[in-house]
């Protein structure tokens, strides 16, 4: 990486393109203060509108208080976006839309569902969790007796394991970020350790396995681990501090932290304590990874180290040149994201970006990064590193490991094109 | 402290009536799962109920997909209480309902609201804010050019300055917790550092304060010390992700991390910098606290040291003796918590409660504490500690302060007995 020559007083650049070194961001306003002279400043002089006009909303009483709140009107267009039409039944994907998105918290109402036929309109009286096969005690619980049980919470994120697909094509979709990247959510789960539940059944010695079963339509149905079992699994019954969404498996689900995410199956109903995997269609015909050589990876549990750029990203547009803060999220199915670099130039020249707190294990992380944009054209690109080491890969070098025909686990850089007019695209570099 | 002798096999007791080492939740389910024999578990056997019944919701296709998802009809009781009959327009609160809620982040349709004339509607595309004053370049920003700057993400907590008065009566109030302690709620704030904003116009060098303006119809106004407008001070834009609520704020609020609530200006539309606190209505006859030799305290900024019990809290019900776990939320102005103690014999012995990660500076922290009811009378107490050192006083001590006329920074130790009938009611202790 060359370091660039820096005019005096100027911020200092750290990578090829206009990458600036993140101190600027990281001190808070003292050191940000100083982008005043660098061409940041949107703002407009307001001597000749004062005093402010009032406009007519000031002028008579607001809108009274609500029970359970809604977005503006005016922000309706912030949505989840879906694979087929709004309204269709059965199988389908809604995506969490993180290019109009901050922070690290995905609200309840935006978090991506990903349903094998439907959302069952549950009754939570009648509803069922069943732990049996080899235990001592067959135990079931309702949604009442398992509110008393100990509660933990943690916040962190959930991926389906088909999020980043879409970048499989030849050629690179000009889609949003979303719609390429958005099966990832973040949130505050709540709920019981499935170790206390499971030792209160009594595991037998040769039980290995657990296959916990959904109570929607498909009776989606996951092979788990035993030691993922009785490590950190939960039986989530809070999501953001408030009962589950029904699209996330209201009353209970099964939460797997970094574990791909249709494995943590909601609308829990059962689970079978077993020597073996139930080798069930979704870890057989689906959610196995075809190589090269006709073999095929199964039980692929874990999610990679991954990151995505959010601001700038395809189909925004950038206004005139000057000073920008690069956004985006980074996480990790192993634990803590260590760093993220940043490049402008298509991943010639890299810099460190800087991390906002808190940077929890297994959770979204939101990246920062100051950049000058000179108005001509950039490919930005972010890269996730996380704390055991592991290295978000190329998309090339992705491909040379996995082939072509692998449909999961695709945690490879987004290239975003800024193009010269402001315009930004999707690429591959 | 009396430590109570325990039997061979059985988890500690470290406080009277029952107080149990935090260390049986502290390790998740190791140590957790030795709950099995204590008598906690209320899961029935179930043998006789394999197989399991196939719900009618299994038997066909479940419910579309949604951009803007909503909770399951059967949390609809999940709701803001208010002060006033909903739909009354001009000044009221909502609050949230924390009985019903876990873990620390509130979502945004659940977050408190405090209007002191309704919410107005406003168009985003009209709405502006100015920096004036004391400065050498008055300055306007509309809603994209201010999204534009740099943004910081911080988790914290927003607390009325009122919260917990309830408990000024002379006879405790019998009210739901969210009644008594509901105007505080915790979020995922994102927004522009105000420093940078400042910078931009110039801050002369005789100013000491700024007063900021909210768009509503009261034109809700307060003075805020220059010191704290340069620190850790934010135009907050986004709240747990996505765009500010129309009740808090949109499309963009002053923040002021630990601060009471009302300082927070909502509908931000002015802020002048001057060199003296403006004295306006909301902290001259309103926001201060009447002393007893008839002075009164102004400019009472920081919110206290805080904590509350929400599970078991005022009117919910216990079931049958055995194993429990007490849930409760902790916060304070000045940073970090520190410590939460708990006692279930009304004070007369404490000891020291889980803190769930992350535990956050200026932000709601959970606490939990396995506890074993007996059965008999128990008044259940929380005193948080935070990272300055300060405890959370008992109601008589704030009284021998502040004397019984002062109306706000109420954040007293909150006492709920938990009867002999498993009622729960709220009493001075």
């Amino acid at each position: 990486m060359t370091r660039t020559q820096n005019p005096p007083g100027q911020p200092e650049q750290v990578a090829g393109n206009g990458i600036l070194h993140r101190r600027l961001f990281l001190t808070g306003g003292a050191a940000m203060a100083g982008a005043a002279g660098m061409g940041l400043m949107t703002a407009r002089p307001a001597s000749a509108q004062l005093p402010l006009e009032v406009p007519e909303w000031m002028k008579a009483p607001g809108a009274a208080m609500s029970g359970y709140g809604t977005p503006s009107p005016h922000e309706e267009h912030v949505q989840r976006s879906f694979n087929s039409l709004p309204g269709t039944i059965g199988s389908g994907v809604s995506r969490t839309p993180h290019e109009r998105l901050e922070g690290i918290i995905t609200p309840n109402a935006l978090h991506f569902e990903r349903h094998h036929n439907g959302i069952p309109d549950i009754d939570p009286g009648r509803h069922r969790l069943v732990i049996h096969g080899l235990v001592e005690r067959p135990l079931m619980f309702d949604l009442e007796s398992l509110s008393r049980y100990p509660l933990v919470s943690r916040i962190q994120f959930l991926e389906c394991s088909g999020n980043g697909r879409a970048n499989d094509a030849a050629e690179p979709p000009q889609l949003a970020l979303s719609e390429i990247h958005g099966l990832v959510s973040c949130s505050d789960w709540t709920g019981v350790p499935l170790s206390v539940l499971l030792d209160e059944a009594g595991v037998a010695p040769e039980a290995r396995w657990i296959v916990a079963e959904g109570a929607d339509a498909a009776a989606m149905t996951r092979s788990v681990p035993m030691a993922k079992a009785l490590d950190d699994a939960i039986v989530a019954i809070y999501q953001n501090g408030e009962r589950l969404m029904p699209g996330n498996g209201y009353p209970m689900r099964l939460f797997l932290p970094g574990y791909e995410g249709n494995m943590s199956i909601k609308w829990l109903r059962r689970i079978e304590v077993t020597a073996e995997p139930m080798m069930t269609r979704e870890e057989t015909s689906k959610y196995t990874d075809l190589l090269p050589d006709g073999r095929a990876l199964q039980f692929t549990f874990q999610m990679g180290v991954k990151s995505v750029i959010t601001s700038p990203s395809g189909g925004l547009e950038m206004q005139a040149p000057g000073l920008y803060q690069i956004s985006g999220i980074a996480w990790s199915g192993a634990g803590r994201i260590r760093r993220v670099e940043v490049s402008a130039d298509g991943g010639q020249s890299w810099a460190e970006a800087a991390l906002t707190d808190p940077v929890l294990p297994i959770s979204l992380t939101r990246f920062r990064m100051p950049w000058r944009w000179n108005g001509g054209p950039a490919v930005l690109q972010s890269r996730a590193v996380d704390e055991t080491g592991a290295v978000q890969p190329t998309r090339a070098a992705l491909h040379a490991r996995l082939g072509t025909q692998f449909n999961y686990h695709h945690n490879a850089i987004q290239s975003w094109l800024v193009a010269a007019d402001g315009t930004v695209s999707n690429v591959y570099a």
